[in-house]
């Protein structure tokens, strides 16, 4: 077989079969095909498309280009969750120790912020002391004691995604579905999880800026899922605003113990709530949507969910006095609040801008070698729909630099959109497939 | 300026600067630019094509990327011929000296042979002695002495296309017209000549399959002519079947030298005849195309053409008495005669199927590097048209080794199709632009 007969055969139009794009992400694994013809094919992918099976070919294929983790020893139905990236998206440290508390065993496998959107592993190392490096046996020692690890992943999980990935990022074949599907399912396949829910962000802040682009992409995970025997939901909700109140690591993690706490801004407990009534459901602890609810109101009203936090913290060699004590978490030196200039309604926080902005003040990366600094980021002090007067603070900077602080208010530019009238209000979890 | 931005750019659909055209063809001449990501690009520019704005700086930026011969210092107007490339397709053989004869300067620079179709610089080396690398001085040397230079391409004409070229033959990215025509006349406007000639051919031989393609195509190189101030002309010629009788090196120079004598078959004379008219006109030394016909005629009949041939071979270092003694040519060992299996009439003789079997038996090469065997060939016994019956031969193939005929026989296949009724007949020149 030959890379430039499938880079044609894809060129043309045509479906490859298994064999064919086995034989081009081993290429990739072993670097047995250069990189040109990679990216000529991954162009070729990009604008023909792939079919489902061809799909979950590529997603087979990217799995069993590394190691498979086998959780088959551990009891119960074992359920991550993935999201397709936010501004202020920190449902997963809500959503992993409230499903866990409720008896479900959460294998959690995240990545790291990269361009506006953060990531979880930033935000759990915001936490003194967190790590997130576990082997694949402390993972399994630290399910069975708590029910619940959140880990990076680790170099033996689908290394044809770490170099397409890599190859993707500078050819300008990032935006192509089948390769977003099979980037993302073919890691958490090989995490040996039972089940998995979705949540596909969609908006201004998202990847996919349509709901029908993110109704596809859901479409296309889904399927994938369900191809490799893991059982799969997804939901779209919105991402024009951050979600939350707050986008930088230490300030997200104190603003998921407030939601374990029973506080928290609404937008952030709607959506940990529905993701985590999913996971009981996906995960067979409940009987049904009622009773799921139930238990996720409990485990955050018992303190039970904020328990499970605590226990999930220490058992990774972090500070747990963070949970009772906010002020152990680091902070920013400086604050700058903007304020309104003028009398109306917020209509819009652009979710995008904000998470550019945050990366400015350094609580992100540009490039996937960048150190993130913990205490930096951005509060919104009036969410969309909220009645502003002259002078009413808007977004607040926690910053460490001035230098930084002038580029983060450059990238703000228009960021928040205020008018006479109230927006009409939209909703946050559009769609489920 | 970066590389991924002008990718992004040409894949969403974009019209790119001169600016961004001419950045990538630099990094691609100095290697600036990795090779992942100029084979993404020119998958794009497949997929999303180029204006003829965009092409005509292509070809510009490819031009500036080496040295452009200065032959203004040599009086008339310089006229080069061009073919997109054919089966027995030695018409340069022909018309350059016959342009020549009649008092039109022609700097000839062609390529080898890659895959089933021949090449202008083989042909010539198959007359013992003959020496294409003339350096540019030798160059101009020999076109003040006899009006005529066949040389092949120096290092420093258009080094971009060389690279670019070897990346687009392993990428899947060599069918793109704008990558094609910007590729072609890079190379012919680096030459230093004034005018051109284009013969794109179209059929089952040629690179362009559909008329339509071929239109396309010379309707291409002649805009990126014309901006670029060398007057260009293209004839569209039909290559479904092998152009004369004779597909290898030193057969088709034979098979010229016959015509230069005044003979030769019908077809090649045709298409040289009417390349050469055309070469006299834009050379300014026919009043109109019948007083260039009659100069042609005249240049054949008088032995003027076959005079300056033997010149031609005499001043590049060749054995210029093969234009008097044919069997000082080098010639095959053995033959072998394919006969026809039925009565009827040839409908077809596949030009492809025979330039593979004549790659197979030698005398063209798959890979740029292979060594080409000057004697070995196919010749066409019984071109389409023509009645035959059982018994009667069809083609002949001059081989070296039982193992390479054999190879040749097996893709042969079913060059050859015979039925009941003569084909209807067939134009040659099918178009111009």
């Amino acid at each position: 077989m030959r890379a430039i007969d499938v880079i044609v055969k894809k060129r043309d139009g045509g479906a490859l079969s298994r064999e064919e794009i086995g034989f081009m992400v081993d290429g990739v694994t072993r670097s047995a095909i250069p990189d040109y013809q990679i990216s000529a094919w991954l162009m070729t992918v990009l604008f023909r498309g792939m079919t489902a099976e061809e799909t979950a070919w590529l997603t087979d294929a990217m799995v069993d280009s590394g190691a498979r983790v086998d959780l088959s020893d551990l009891p119960g139905i074992k359920v991550d969750k993935h999201s397709t990236g936010g501004v202020g998206d920190k449902a997963s440290l809500v959503l992993a120790p409230l499903a866990a508390a409720c008896g479900v065993p959460v294998p959690m496998m995240s990545g790291r912020g990269l361009g506006h959107t953060g990531g979880t592993l930033d935000k759990l190392e915001a936490i003194p002391g967190f790590r997130v490096n576990l082997s694949i046996d402390e993972m399994k020692a630290a399910l069975r004691r708590t029910g619940v690890a959140m880990i990076g992943q680790t170099a033996q999980i689908s290394p044809a995604d770490k170099k397409l990935y890599a190859l993707r990022d500078v050819t300008g074949t990032v935006e192509s579905i089948p390769l977003i599907s099979a980037s993302i399912m073919s890691k958490k396949i090989a995490e040996g999880i039972d089940a998995l829910v979705l949540d596909v962000k969609t908006g201004r802040g998202a990847f996919m800026k349509t709901p029908e682009a993110s109704r596809r992409l859901a479409a296309s995970l889904v399927s994938i899922g369900q191809a490799s025997g893991v059982r799969t939901q997804a939901i779209i909700t919105a991402m024009d605003a951050p979600l939350g109140r707050t986008v930088g690591n230490a300030m997200e993690v104190a603003e998921c113990i407030e939601v374990l706490r029973g506080g928290g801004p609404s937008d952030l407990v709607e959506v940990s709530t529905e993701l985590t009534i999913r996971m009981l459901l996906l995960g067979g602890v409940a009987s049904d949507r009622a009773d799921a609810s139930r238990q996720v109101a409990h485990a955050i009203a018992s303190g039970a969910g904020l328990e499970r936090f605590r226990r999930i913290i220490e058992q990774q060699g972090g500070d747990a006095r963070v949970v009772d004590d906010l002020t152990r978490l680091p902070a920013a030196p400086h604050r700058h609040v903007i304020r309104s200039e003028r009398e109306g309604f917020v209509q819009a926080v652009d979710a995008e801008l904000v998470g550019l902005a945050s990366v400015a003040l350094g609580a992100g990366r540009d490039r996937v070698d960048d150190a993130v600094d913990p205490a930096v980021g951005i509060v919104v002090l009036s969410k969309p729909g909220t009645p502003v007067r002259v002078g009413d603070g808007v977004l607040e900077l926690h910053y460490r630099s001035a230098d930084r602080r002038d580029a983060a208010l450059a990238r703000l530019g228009s960021a928040v959109v205020i008018d006479d009238v109230a927006p009409p209000p939209t909703r946050l979890v559009l769609d489920e497939v």
